[in-house]
């Protein structure tokens, strides 16, 4: 690449943001332009996000969609649900490609979009001109899309735990998931829920089989080839503060193999980068893919019983970069014709 | 009680001695004899568990059967799994009552138990003169029993989780279990998957589908009236020190109300002191439990899906209180005829 | 005794509050009669302090001075500084004790408190009415106060590390301590410095040689004897809930001794309930008192350099036992003619 | 740079270790040869710092000094204390720079160093032939050395707050230190120390006023122009896992102004590019340079009191990285001619 792709953003506050930007400013063929902010304004970058203190040129502006647009190829938009479906059509006028962290324009069936996520989608008609932006599955429109809508988190780990499933046509009826987040999960503004003296103790269940990556996670198991299927989901808070671990079990056949499984996985995600398949009896960890754009799997099959066999995939992944913010670098690198890896093969650290 | 229960304990250095030690010391009708041990011999028991530092005159004992069971009325086996079927026969010929809490005597198939805990039994023969130790089950017999198995953590909380619905007919086929512990549940002895650098930082999955547990539970939940029912069961290693909680999905009849369920779960447990139902909306917390016995009870019942409504329940339980000493407590109560709160009813803290 | 002090609290929302609740409803001694407040009102004990969740009859009522009095013998003043010197007043007309937690009468100066708590004390006049509340120091005249300023956290640590060398006239000058607190210290309101994703990786100091609790160590250890002392206070936050450590270092005579030392320490604490002095070599920690009233203490008196001995010392305590509620059940034990221990002398937990 | 610096480690399976092969990988001008060890020979790197895990070629081999210097520019030393002084000597003959980690060659009077490593230097002679590594000090000598001994954590962080003071002339006498670190400084071995359940709740005091880097503190604070110091250390455990903070308290003359000692550290650290002074109010934060080689530096003047003022620095760092693998990066750099910053300056995460 000659030419340096001009990046900005929308919403600059959050740990996504603080993500992005850091992985903005380290990409080798990106120029960071703008962080747009409704909050902080006028701040350094660095005095919010204190890794950055005295480092960064950038401070937080107040912009209009025209004045993001300027000089820029693409913008993150890193704003809360129900917040981007407002703010992104402004974009739409100006030649610049978007990438959507929110939930807003995930789920193509609005009524189960305004059910679960409590709003009333202001801009519906859109929706479908949204790329949902996992790679592992829509690799090849998403290099020609120019509005992705990044996935979520927990949806992105449920569906990189069963795609290869569903493809083949093993994934029908329920699926069962629970999964655990640490706390850079719960968003920047300190509550009851992420108080330290009690959190740092704890570990509680919420949202219960009602949490809105629920039908995110079905839409893309069908996409895949899912049939009929139907997502459990329970999302736990867990006391530590990045990362997350999906523990997924659905029915298989009963004639079913370990080698079939095992080649089925190797084969879905032989040209996959970020995706660590881990050898019988290892399974997947936060620690070890903390920071970094990977996400590990590892899987048991039961011997069969009552004519099925139980399968269990665990899956864990950086709720932040690959959960959030590296999928879009990853997005971004994809629609702009580079390697999808680029920018995103730090190795993270260890401890 | 005019007369003191004369108690002593087998394998006197791992946290649940710890919290046992600390129970029967404050116990009203309870006097703690001796600590027997095959460590830490002459030692104050304060220089190791050192929340009693300075504060006690009991030491480790290196100690026989026959010398532990002089002047004491129960002894509590704190031993490790394959160690109690060798030690607890010692105990046989001597007149007190005897409360194991390893896995040794939980299990009626002896091939199931040699398959899961890697071992070979060496006491089959005494299995069932051991009573399973779960008071909301078994209540009444343990009430006339001299030998209790007392229950694991996972399963005693998968138990509290689903004995209503099995009772009540409607538990058949394929429970699914996911279970966070705190490090507490790996011991005291250092090692590498409770080293702190890396797990106060890590979330992972460890034994899936295949814990010692897992039998256990199935078991239970047959014996609660369970038809053909499989556990699939995947422990996870979460970072705090103590507690656990327990996500448990199973299929319902199609034809089930929440009013229903509710009735069950209130019907079942109108009479257990330790088990807190919580109130629609509400969620079991690890930090609530934590230090005390209770055990905290929530769910939530889908719409029906395919045929059938998807049912999860929560639980959380202090994995060395009610997941072991406090239990162990709970079924010495009973056996001598007490209140089974007694020893049993403090509050825990906040935070 | 026969008849029950009777005692009710006014601010009963706080952690201060909730461990004030457990004790005082544990204590053999004691009625809990109302718990004031002015948030949550209606709602409760246990929707708030959630160890008690369905277990207490109590509920967070709005009362006035005159109603809490009602029935009362002692009221517990849980209120943060600045309202309590507003309400203690309103209790002075009526026939109960008062047992006040907050920094309002502790420090005879009202300049100096004016200064550190950014205030303007509006009842300067009955500072002096309150004993300061450190049984260590001022047991006698505890005993017959009726209204007992409750001294802060770390100034007790540090109060307790160095009041046999005050004592003992060898304290003059320069005392320097850092002092790391657990994050209940910053209390029950999520905020930025509480909020679990940052603080569970963090450390940081904060008011470095401003911190109000400096100029309350140093009448504390001038009232005990120490000479023109003025000291040098780095409070920092750590990462974990409950706790604190306090290290303290000074010069002492070049001729002092290690014997010297630890008889005047053994002989200052001979009645002390609540120290636990360390053998040479052990060091306290936070753990081993948390959850209990108890303070250790242990020392290391370093060879003669440039004419004086540096003496460290370093002190562990519970921030809201020993800290907080537990010495106000100490107070309250020591103005009602019962043993200083009553109620206090739970073990806490292993781990 | 035409040509790259091949790089090798002795002792590859450590923490520094870790974050050293992880910084010679990304470093664009090493190519990183050789990982020698002395366990886990044959294993994949990536199968003991799991950060690597399935991502990296290399192994744990067990080579000779003559084997590793073969094809290599420099040799990393990161083996553990009284091995470096055994092991060092073999690289000598050979033509490669060597940079130690360990204590043995920092410390120039070897009989302090016997004290304090409670060991007996076997190579005493060369212990002047290494430079030590501390490039805010010793920038020059550096440059030319050839052997470097790199600081200790501890010691870097003290060195780093007080070095404007020494070189001004300001130090004398008494500096008290208490320095508080994260778990990752206790290494890779489980020890009851660093077990989970007890860690993740406790901090503790140890080495009270003996640790083995109070006299490489006062060496390297002599060095700088401190008159007859001395430092009195107490180093603290805290329950996270990387990074450290050092609080500092001296005694300083009593006409000095804040701006004297504002313009005296703004002037010494005005080339030290990992230096960040934190303005008037901002204290240091262990999250802020985590991952990172900088070194946060806050500090407090008190009024003066006793014909002194008290002055209080507090300083943050990493310890894997300003206090061990990317200092000894930066050392390498500075002896191979590029600028110092170069494979340094990532910018952590957040959070």
């Amino acid at each position: 690449m000659s030419k340096k792709i001009r990046a900005s953003l929308m919403g600059g506050t959050g740990y996504a943001a603080a993500e992005l930007i850091k992985r903005l400013l380290t990409h080798p063929h990106v120029e960071l332009v703008k962080v747009g902010s409704i909050d902080h304004i006028g701040e350094n970058v660095g005095q919010v996000h204190r890794n950055f203190r005295n480092r960064l040129p950038y401070i937080f502006e107040n912009l209009s969609a025209a004045e993001l647009s300027q000089n820029t190829d693409v913008i993150f938009l890193a704003l809360p649900h129900g917040v981007s479906f407002q703010k992104a059509p402004e974009f739409f006028p100006h030649h610049v490609k978007l990438i959507d962290l929110s939930g807003d324009y995930r789920i193509r069936d609005v009524n189960i979009y305004n059910k679960y996520y409590h709003a009333t989608h202001s801009n519906p008609e859109n929706i479908s001109s949204f790329v949902y932006g996992l790679p592992e599955l829509h690799k090849e429109k998403i290099k020609s899309a120019t509005r992705i809508a990044n996935p979520g988190c927990f949806a992105t780990g449920v569906a990189l735990g069963v795609l290869p499933l569903a493809k083949a046509g093993h994934l029908r009826g329920k699926i069962r998931v629970v999964g655990a987040t640490g706390s850079s999960g719960s968003g920047v503004k300190p509550q009851e829920g992420t108080h330290h003296p009690i959190r740092c103790l704890n570990i509680k269940s919420y949202k219960m089989l009602d949490h809105q990556h629920q039908p995110e996670m079905e839409q893309t198991i069908s996409d895949a080839g899912g049939k009929n299927v139907s997502v459990d989901f329970i999302p736990v808070s867990a006391p530590f503060s990045r990362g997350m671990l999906l523990n997924i079990i659905v029915d298989l056949p009963e004639q079913v193999t370990e080698k079939e499984i095992t080649d089925l996985y190797n084969g879905y995600y032989k040209d996959a980068p970020f995706i660590r398949l881990l050898e019988k009896g290892a399974l997947p960890e936060a620690i070890t893919v903390a920071g970094t754009n990977f996400a590990e799997i590892g899987m048991y099959l039961k011997s069969p019983q009552n004519g099925t066999r139980s399968f269990a995939v665990s899956v864990s992944l950086d709720n932040l970069v690959k959960g959030a913010s590296g999928q879009a670098i990853q997005n971004m690198n994809l629609m702009f014709g580079l390697e999808e890896t680029v920018g995103l093969e730090d190795f993270g650290s260890w401890p």
